[in-house]
């Protein structure tokens, strides 16, 4: 984390990772920090709790004030086009505006953010405007990552082998050519990238060794080998894996 | 995490993720875990307290029984050598001996991991040995690289980056062909991999942008960029990141 004073009468933004799912995975300084919350703020799609908030729901103190950003529906606009960047971009600045009138009046404000804040999280979209003028504290978490190939009772990666982290969001073949290789994978972002995704493991022959991980160490975690899966759309927060060969002694 | 019930008189064995440095950083599971210890394994250099038994230190409980399972020394053979392999080997076949003589007292043993455990993790060499045999839950964990770019004050990966995760002791002409692109970078194990992993980057073209992040999240954290650094050795627990460009909006 770094710090960046920059007066004295301002409040503090916290990038409070708040880990992948399950309560008890939240780190103790998470605990802490949350425990002692005034303003709390949040990601979320309109008329749903938001995951975030779900995660941290028991840990929440009461007569804390709640502000949800609530997500501009975009399914109507393709991801390429340049009306979906815009309409992403003008509501983090609405967030950015609504956490900067809080700090203002000198209270802090807890982003809860699910996993790790800097690792593809929408925290990011705030932080790099808010870096400049703010105090902000980054705490780490444990990531979804982490807690889908535990899920999965084998080990990620380990000896010489490489780890590949990728979004499936990303073209087709860029996801095959990253693909085609026996490095250890991890695939994010799966929703309605499912069955692209396939494609992209079959073409580089890695289905037959690709585990689907659907709401890892929560209470409806669903772990089952890719070949296995019957569905053709898979939960947002579904993660697919493709273990390491590691060195073994 | 994977159970598998054997037999109903023996212990369970914990590998236990407990984060990459900060104690504040282990997860509130961790934490429950650890203070109803009777057995805790970790493993540490001959003559050293061990990393993970030095960041569990202060919520280890009074009259717990301790086994130091104590790396055997390895600098004098190379990494390449059959019997660097063949020493190793014997040496988690003895651990996995201890292990199951303890659990075979009806005792369970937790093994502290730094970062986690399933992520390059020496308990991965256990885990392979017991998990036929013994009841095993693994506990996922912050990891050190989560804990070294939080550190740097800039997010790792967002939009559609790339993450790659490398290890210094990799030959150099494949770390320099991993690194020949614009994906986000990670490369654990550097310590006397130092110099190589700066000539990969360097051939790469990613030295200017390279950070060095050495014990990250402990009291003696140090950030640097890469071309800032002038010891010619970096410590064990050093991490080296190069950040993604990500999509902004």
């Amino acid at each position: 984390m770094r710090l960046r004073v920059v007066t004295n009468n301002r409040g503090r933004v916290y990038g409070l990772g708040i880990g992948p799912g399950d309560p008890d995975l939240m780190t103790v300084r998470a605990h802490k920090i949350l425990q002692a919350a005034r303003n709390i703020a949040y990601f979320r799609k309109t008329g749903r709790p938001g995951q975030a908030r779900t995660i941290a729901a028991n840990l929440i103190p009461r007569n804390v004030a709640e502000i949800p950003l609530e997500y501009p529906i975009t399914t109507e606009i393709p991801f390429s086009d340049p009306r979906y960047s815009a309409v992403l971009s003008e509501f983090y600045e609405e967030c950015t505006k609504t956490i900067i009138n809080v700090i203002g009046r000198n209270e802090d404000v807890i982003v809860l953010c699910e996993g790790d804040p800097f690792f593809y999280g929408s925290f990011i979209h705030l932080y790099e405007r808010l870096k400049s003028s703010s105090v902000i504290e980054v705490v780490p978490s444990v990531t979804g990552m982490s807690a889908a190939w535990t899920a999965t009772g084998r080990p990620i990666s380990w000896g010489n082998d490489v780890l590949r982290v990728l979004v499936g969001t990303l073209p087709e073949d860029v996801l095959t050519r990253h693909l085609q290789n026996d490095d250890a994978i991890v695939i994010m972002k799966i929703g309605r990238n499912f069955q692209k995704v396939c494609r992209a493991l079959e073409m580089s022959g890695r289905y037959q060794s690709a585990w689907l991980i659907e709401n890892a160490s929560m209470i409806d975690q669903r772990v089952q080998q890719l070949r296995d899966v019957t569905n053709s759309v898979a939960p947002y927060f579904s993660i697919i894996i493709v273990h390491g060969q590691g060195r073994r002694y």
